[in-house]
């Protein structure tokens, strides 16, 4: 089972950036976590970060072609205008789970991607991660 | 660990109530189903329905005052106009998580609570209940 | 033919209060006038009078499961915010009409309910009603 | 009892134009449904179908000038931007009666005459306008 | 000096409508009036009505090319949405003069033709056309 | 003299709730002082705690039927969306006094009940009551 | 091949009005344009002016029932606020093309029957209507 | 007959300031033209400049106490946020003309005080002086 | 303890002015109250009046600097657009409350000064300013 | 004649994204019709796809300065927020026409950038490609 | 080289008032360091405080009657509702830079006198009228 | 000392865009003044230019691990939908300064990346550039 991790604008800061938001866990250290939770749940992960949204468009149109079976993703810094990434999310037919670290609504932002994806986590820090990991596998199973 | 599950406005119409949109797991079903995951996850769920706004904060400060640890909540009908609820949860001091069996992004809507809790989960069907019953021990676990 | 008649908040004080807009015809003579109607229609009317919103949705879900064919109600000063209302009213499977004894639209008030019914009738004071419950039975037979 | 029933913009082409939210029934079959009626009511009917909002408010003044004692009408396209109309409504001193085929509500729409009207009647297809002329007598009654 | 006088939607009625708002001089009166002026200033003025805001824009391009030197109107009930009128009035080369007998600012209304006159008189009752006619004729005189 | 003290949704939680906000006097402590202002003033409190909005609908109409003279009240939670509960008090006939322990306006609020009260005050913690009661018992001997 | 071909408010004024936004071209210059190169694709042209939005109704609903196999119109002065037009597009069943001379998006202007129409041209003139001209006989080909 | 002329927020800087909107005659000449036109009219000018919103309040409080009959005035830089001034309007008693002396329509400008006058002129240049004093004259001699 | 009365914009006219909103108490009258009032609590008041925001500034910052120990002042005009008036009550450090006469909530006014006072006391007429007397002596009292 | 063919975020999708949308002519297919009418227009086509709307900025500002004469472009995702791309395309000199397949006013959309071109053709499927290429080109002819 | 500096609404306070925002240099402090500024550049400065707008428009007016060839400023209180100075500001012809010693876009503030000057400095502390100082002087000079 | 020089979307054509707006300098004179300054005050600079967001992101990141003590940056085309900037400027612990050629106030513009910097120059031509490296130097000797 191969799934697309994608990490949007500003994640690559992640552990540095704000940590009073976003906790100390550093990208690489979140990665490793999630492989390891990949690993038990028999899946395999290819992870990217970038801070360019078409990248991410690229990117998620290679993996519809290339037999991936789901995505899990957070905007970032991609949630405020990225509408060309929503359009592209409607496009696939693989399931697609949204995380994010911090409760957004508390926080008076909303996702404009969110409106293109099975589920949606958010607030639950690194751990959105990892519950947003086995919802995606289950609703791939589901879809098999 | 005693858990407060509580089910709002229009949730006793499960499984009956646009089963398009919801499914057909009746609100029977699904406490069963959560009531077998507490177990696994050593909780004790109390689960509670309503149609009134008020008995919600009623039984959440009753629930604060009584030793429950953690809220397990889905707002349905009082996503739209549930201020005094979001006012209740902001007050009381144990980990609260809201789910929704629906993405409601993709559906226009907005729930006035999702500012006064930890963490949110949507989109997932029955599945954002279990999950959101996993994140909520997890943060109990992580608060004590 | 069973139908289910509800009045919303503060349809109580019919009669008493703000005559000058809804009229001194009190709540006890418009059931008078309702169920004679009725009869004459071959219609059984259970008429329930609340000022909370979630009473009126358990009515409705407890008629839906009951027989009862149709509704006929009035949301009064639950269509400001009776969204909740509003869902219950597009979960159940018979006709509704929703009456005001006002012209809304002069007072520059909306019901947030209208979108989920059949058919509504404003303006015609006491006889928003008599003509509401011949278009619901009007609206039952056809649908039989 | 000479009653005005004027029709909207668009309501010539009733019966062809979107027959799924319309009905078939057309406009020479309506016509016919409505005089029926009144013969039942003892009123005689002068019923105008116009395209032009001008029109409509050239014969209202005619009407009020001519001894006509009430107005049933279906704005229809006119709901939209009818100010001018709306503003006739308000100068005329015989009843008037605001009819709808469908829950215009539940389409997201609103009708700026509706404020200058004595009663309103939607979502009952051809019956809106049977239930209407009955409730337009009765208000004729009511006023002389 | 030849002047169009348009009196848009409603204005037919003028004396026996909310003669609280327009008083009692009657369209005829008033028609005497502004000729016994016109008669004053040198002028002589061509009086029309309509309720059809087309018709309107017909006579303004009839006027332009047929040697008139000014308008003076009161778009009446095309305030509201006469947005192709005012186009109209864009498009021709004589002055214009916008008249309102009543202080529409005070009754919260905001004329859309008004950014395309030259001048704009209201709220003095017939004696808004007595000025808006002598205002006009300055106008014509000083552009000549 | 009668007065009818309604404490909305939320108050039972006082001196537990945001005590940075609402200090750490309790519902029960309130309720002395009030007592104790009340005798001296010559008035007698029915003091009631609700979270249901119906509830306080209910206890108003009945208090209005039984010669009570006066409410003082703190909408709390329903001063977001208490339109039915505004509806209720422009319907009875003795003086209203609504108080608010925080300033609301710095705190972005706004109470739609406001508009249906004689007066109000705001932002003197418990003492908003006391000023309340006292200007209250002023209006009753006023209005007698 | 039978097309109707309808000039909105204010065309009838087109090379004189506005020159600057509009060009210099007459409407009668425009009309020979395009019955030229009607002639070139085999069509037959309807061509009509009107300032009256109701005038425009009236003919699209007569040449549905005359055989007309596509439109192609210019809302002009009717972009603003023709909503009735937009209903009696959405009923007609033969391709329509709407045609605007100047870029309106650049004006800060929308159109809003454009919602009603198969496709749309704006900004290039009076090649606006030949490029409208070539694209409705496309469609009217595709769609026989 | 006393008249106060009022003068708003930089009309000191007549006939310098933005030329080619309000053209070349000076405050000084502007002030002569004024007095020989109420010569004529047979009444007495109070000319009065100021850029404080309050001395023109303080002003015309005083004129009301004096004996002052009418008010001319021209709210210039104080038309967008004159709220205080608006409310004086509306307190005192006598007749009350505002002028400008351009379109503020065609700018795209609202005066916040015209709600609380009888008449307004705009856009006539100098001229909407001239007929403002004439206007209020003829106010004055209707009113007494 | 010194106290300074502020009475902002129109208050001057108190007693004459839209007595129907105000009463026909005057503006020495209610000095003469205050004064009484403040001699019973100990108090000494500086009581100003002025139309012009600025002048309000200026004193409250040179009560600031002269050892005055609160505010009591009723903005009255300034509501709508005092912000410079706002900004200046955040940066003085005694108590300041804020008094209107009338419950502008029924009036659809909003003071935007309100967010910068310790409390706020509406709609009981003369009495609004002898509560606020009292409340603020309170607060100094709890101050100090 | 050189022209610049971009084809903005998603477009590379075009065939298998959402074909009841878009239908099923692939990206390589579109090309092929677009340079086979290039050829017969005696144009010569560089044709770009991007899902980075800097890319596309990128490009045009290249194109300006290597004599391309014009440019056709579908700003498909970058419609929503192409305001840098707005901003490039008012600054280049050649003759730009925007295309979309779908009628974007029927779903609701607004192209940021079709401010900033000559012209604009929608809801045509492939065939606005083939008219917006020759209209570019005719407004290649005319300009130079 | 003559120049006018003003300092807005609340600006007297300086050093004293919000520390935390404005720092602790005082309006003492703050005039001598730009005369020693001024004094190095030539330049000789008048600077003013006031509380009043219509002040600011006075000396700006009177300024640019006595040959003063710039104006730097900071609107403090005045920038929420400064229209009329504003005005002011475009009428003048010497240079003009606006300075503010926060970051007013990181407050959510807006000036609204922005528009009508050449230049603005933000978020420099007492150094922002340094920098605005030699900007304007720099301006001067060219401009000579 | 090492600064990061940004220049955003669209500023790669300076000099030849919109030269009316912008003026004739061109980005590779600009680069020659600011290295220039840099010099006189000790600083080395590196200048990139963008017209890729993310690309703007990612040198910022990697300045901020590089040492780099300062940005001096015109968002330009990114100052419309800049969020993902923004939020990586709230990310980074160095000064940060924004310029603007141009007066984007007058120009109905605002930055949404002005909320997440020091200070902010607009509307100085090229100087704002001196003047922001000058204040930006300025604050990083302050903060070291």
């Amino acid at each position: 089972m191969n799934i697309l991790v994608l990490q949007g604008a500003n994640m690559v800061a992640l552990g540095k950036r704000q940590p009073e938001l976003y906790g100390t866990t550093t990208a690489v250290e979140l990665d490793s976590l999630l492989q390891d939770e990949a690993e038990r749940l028999g899946a395999a992960l290819d992870i990217r970060y970038t801070n360019i949204q078409g990248d991410a468009i690229d990117w998620i149109y290679q993996a519809d072609g290339a037999g991936v079976e789901g995505l899990l993703f957070n905007p970032a810094g991609f949630l405020y205008a990225g509408y060309a990434l929503r359009d592209c999310l409607k496009a696939v037919s693989f399931p697609r789970v949204e995380v994010h670290m911090t409760n957004i609504d508390s926080r008076g932002m909303h996702s404009v991607t969110a409106e293109a994806v099975d589920g949606m986590i958010t607030g639950l820090g690194v751990h959105s991660y990892i519950h947003g990991l086995r919802a995606l596998v289950q609703l791939i199973d589901a879809s098999s």
